[in-house]
């Protein structure tokens, strides 16, 4: 796992500057188009160094924004949901995931993409790792599923917003399940139900 | 329209002293505990320069944020609507103003309260002068209406992420009247349909 000649060495700092590149470029050109082998170069370092480091590269992207969990382990269960339930199944992930010991990070992700710059990382996140394995699901009729996809995504950023960012009351008080209750069945209708126009 | 003695004389510079002032009250108190008299005090200016200036409260709160138009006038259709069209009524008039040419300025205030503070100019833009006026028509059953305008919020704070800030496509190229006919039957759900729990 050492370096090859005319690399960087493998030191400590060497993590730091991986994540560095590695944020760039996921920024720069999405999930689909960032390469292992790309974020490597950027870092001058062996692409070997960075498998040692993160693993895969839903492990590195999900490094990269310092998400203390998988996206992907997340949303198991809304993967696994029948499609009649999507709509529960997401709400109940998501909140549940910001009402536990994770919502801190998730809004100062949030906040700073927001402040920063184009949001190109909540993009990838959201459309192309989070919702990506349901985009084929919900893709009825055929070239709906990236729009539907995009209306979960406004209802869910601004359930973020509004509950811990703003944290308006009783919004942001109301206990979890409720607030995925009345939050079901406008997600549902966006992924499954019929789109006017 | 004079100022009195021992306050600043009405140079061009205290309109900019007022607007300073009425928005470090309007933020740290809200609309409603924030008084002309208050804003003209910490201006040090008589509260008779500040109406000169800018004729109402709402008049003063519109110019302190940098709206280019007054909030009542947009929603005035909205305030006029049946019950059952309110949510059709209400995404047509937001959208429709975010898709005028005032949508730099909505997201540029939008993107600096997110990212400066605790967005106390949103809570009271939306709550205390925007959906006020709804506050009592969407109070069934008792003591539910200030949550039902939260849960609007919800929704149209992530359609100006999502479809102005982020500007995901298909989202925000899709025409205005087709993402009102989508978002009205959940924004009308939320003011007046059955809320689970």
């Amino acid at each position: 796992m050492s370096p090859r000649s005319g690399r960087r060495p493998g030191t400590s700092g060497a993590r730091e500057t991986i994540l560095d590149a590695a944020r760039e470029l996921f920024a720069a050109n999405g999930f689909e188009k960032t390469t292992i082998r790309a974020v490597a170069a950027k870092a001058d370092v062996d692409p070997a160094l960075v498998h040692h480091y993160f693993g895969s590269k839903v492990d590195l992207f999900t490094a990269s924004i310092a998400l203390p969990v998988d996206p992907h382990d997340v949303l198991a269960p809304v993967y696994a949901s029948p499609l009649e339930d999507l709509g529960h199944a997401l709400a109940a992930a998501v909140i549940g995931l910001w009402d536990s010991g994770h919502r801190d990070a998730a809004v100062a992700m949030f906040r700073s993409e927001i402040a920063g710059g184009e949001g190109s990382l909540i993009r990838t996140l959201l459309l192309e790792v989070a919702l990506e394995p349901l985009l084929a699901r919900i893709d009825h009729p055929a070239g709906t599923g990236r729009l539907r996809a995009e209306l979960v995504a406004t209802q869910m950023t601004g359930i973020m917003l509004v509950r811990y960012i703003l944290a308006f009351e009783p919004l942001a008080s109301l206990p979890s399940g409720r607030i995925v209750e009345i939050v079901a069945p406008t997600l549902q209708r966006y992924l499954t139900g019929d789109l006017p126009g």
